[in-house]
């Protein structure tokens, strides 16, 4: 059986084509630029030259169509006909807090994600444009909706709830829903793999460090805490985000700089976190560049900064669990930037972690890098994230 | 030597008569409708009645002629010349970056405060209205401020920097700079004489928890984090305050609900923390009261919050630390309540805490109530703060 993968964003939509016999991604692609001039479709396949399809795409609808016929296109396609797709699994980002685990998409479905949108204006509407899409070109494919949210339905009331006035939430679902859930789960399961032990025995703190960063606490398989919150804005320091703030800072920008209620959403979205203290960008690879080649002081704050804030969420989610058994870090700079890490991890011998800082330095990954001691109370190993992969077997679950 | 301690608001005034020979206090008052009608002065000695004079105040130059008067009554007072007053001691909110320790009050001094009233205009202003009353009524007399913000000065720059635009802290003063830090100081040195160390050799988690809550981490004998931030809004749930949020909330009552942003400041600053959770109010005696008598499960939940955030965030600050060897409690919620401590020290032996929880019922603090287990690594003490007593010390230290 094969599955496909459909993430869209606004303008963009990225895919990927798994054979779940033996769990291999078949072809990956990205279509930029979608109803803007400069439509472009990338599609790799193992093996063969990147395909790249510059034609004007007005809408998802478009972009799909492209996408299928670049699956089995005759000499850069995996597939001979659209019917070997046994199921589309969608990314999407809001399931509200009706949707704790995968949904086969029906009409019901989608006017719950309609309902959604409010709570995640920016994304939930790509995410049905694409659903809406690919069930007007393949209308006999069961469709699955993996959520960003779902595994995150398990938190108690006590983490989701802000100290705020309750009617907030019972009106308005301001609460804490977390994101990167399907990253969370699968890196968890695999962490327990790694430790050849039931998820159910384990406390584990997963780190998902990408331009977007959020932090989990999974007791027994269960996500119990998470940092992002009511959006992806909330918790730790981010490639271009501030996360979680003292609130009053907003009513500073608004009454003493005259910024507007939008401006000030898109300093704290789009001009913080790493870009903003470190003035020089959100790839964690130009801050590296900048400290090993010109010391740069700011750059350095910068890394300080965010392996101080991984640090302290580790603590304080080893106390959300009673103690920690392991530590997983994922994403682009959970995977590769070994100074977030090593300042996360070191000087916590108390909580049982000895971390090997050689290992560390490595970047050969693979399926998974354990950078702790083998004296370690707590395995600290580093796992590539494959959301994909997490989306296709939930997708196939549904549908088998 | 006797020193006067004052602590103004924008229409109240508190104060103490402090004997320094033996650290006693000699009279305590409040005065309260500061140029509003019906200002009235409550003054407590031990021994004698209470002591109310009712008569109209227009200014805090009048309240503090008042002080003075009762302070020398014949009947009611406890000295017999205003000369007998050796110092005055002057809380104040904001000291901002310039400030990490008390300073003796001269015109550069009270140039500098004004600056800070940008930093803090709700607090700053009337401390200046105080003490300038103060210089009026006592030209000879040297007056010293004691800066809440003062003893967190030595956070380092990872721990009090946002992950905003550089700018907002270089040209905005925009950082964490913390509260309580008086009561902080003063509870980790009595935490040191309690458990017969040098503060130098202690990693201290001190837990203020009054209707404002800050935490922080004392590595050393110095704040190397707290909780409460560019304001006192920062940090944890409070009586009436958030906490820390997701930023993206206050955007989302502004576009969604239609509120302004004075409104939002309201709402966040005086309707939530435990108000807003419970919908009972911010007195914790009542929060008790409802989930003792009616099971109330909003109440219930209050507790669970407040608990899991001072658990959170004692699990961070020892991460902070690389360990912790001892957690204090103080101000009214911290001293009183012991539902919040159990609830936020239990399930943490992985940390070397053991608390004894039929200690922790108790409320017979004295001088301090210690509720950890005699075998318990980490110290757990409930110790009553006492910040005038501190300001008076360090007032004393300045003067002589």
């Amino acid at each position: 059986m094969k599955v496909l993968v459909i993430n869209c964003g606004s303008s963009s939509l990225k895919y990927q084509l798994i054979d779940m016999s033996n769990e291999e991604s078949l072809a990956q692609g990205l279509v930029e630029r979608i109803g803007i001039t400069g439509s472009i479709l990338t599609q790799k396949v193992e093996g063969k030259d990147k395909y790249v399809v510059e034609t004007p795409l007005k809408d998802h609808q478009d972009a799909i169509e492209l996408v299928l016929k670049c699956l089995v296109d005759e000499n850069h396609g995996v597939i001979s006909s659209m019917d070997e797709i046994s199921a589309v699994g969608h990314r999407v980002v809001h399931g509200g807090e009706k949707y704790a685990t995968s949904v086969v998409i029906n009409e019901e479905v989608i006017k719950a994600l309609d309902e959604f949108t409010k709570l995640a204006p920016l994304h939930n509407p790509p995410n049905i444009i694409g659903i809406n899409a690919c069930k007007a070109l393949m209308p006999k494919t069961p469709m699955v909706a993996v959520f960003d949210t779902a595994f995150h339905q398990t938190m108690p009331e006590k983490a989701f709830m802000y100290a705020l006035p309750y009617e907030l939430y019972t009106e308005d679902h301001v609460r804490r829903y977390g994101f990167h859930g399907t990253s969370h789960k699968y890196v968890a399961g695999e962490m327990a793999k790694w430790m050849d032990k039931d998820i159910s025995d384990l406390k584990i703190v997963t780190c998902h460090i990408g331009n977007g960063v959020s932090i989990t606490a999974v007791d027994g398989g269960k996500s119990v805490d998470t940092t992002m919150g009511f959006t992806p804005l909330d918790g730790i320091i981010m490639g271009s985000r501030s996360g979680s703030i003292d609130p009053a800072i907003v009513t500073y920008l608004v009454k003493e700089k005259g910024y507007s209620i939008d401006e000030v959403n898109d300093i704290l979205n789009k001009k913080s976190g790493v870009l903003g203290i470190s003035g020089i960008g959100t790839d964690f690879r130009d801050i590296r560049s900048a400290v090993e080649n010109d010391n740069d002081p700011r750059a350095l704050l910068t890394m300080d900064i965010f392996g101080y804030q991984v640090k302290k969420q580790i603590g304080a989610y080893a106390a959300v669990m009673g103690g920690v058994d392991a530590i997983v870090f994922t994403a682009g700079i959970g995977e590769h930037a070994p100074e977030i890490r090593s300042r996360a991890l070191t000087n916590m011998e108390f909580l049982g972690i000895e971390v090997d800082l050689e290992k560390n330095e490595s970047h050969n990954i693979g399926d998974g890098m354990e950078i702790s001691k083998e004296t370690s109370k707590v395995k600290v190993v580093v796992i590539p994230t494959n959301e994909e992969l997490m989306i296709a077997k939930e997708t196939l679950e549904l549908v088998k």
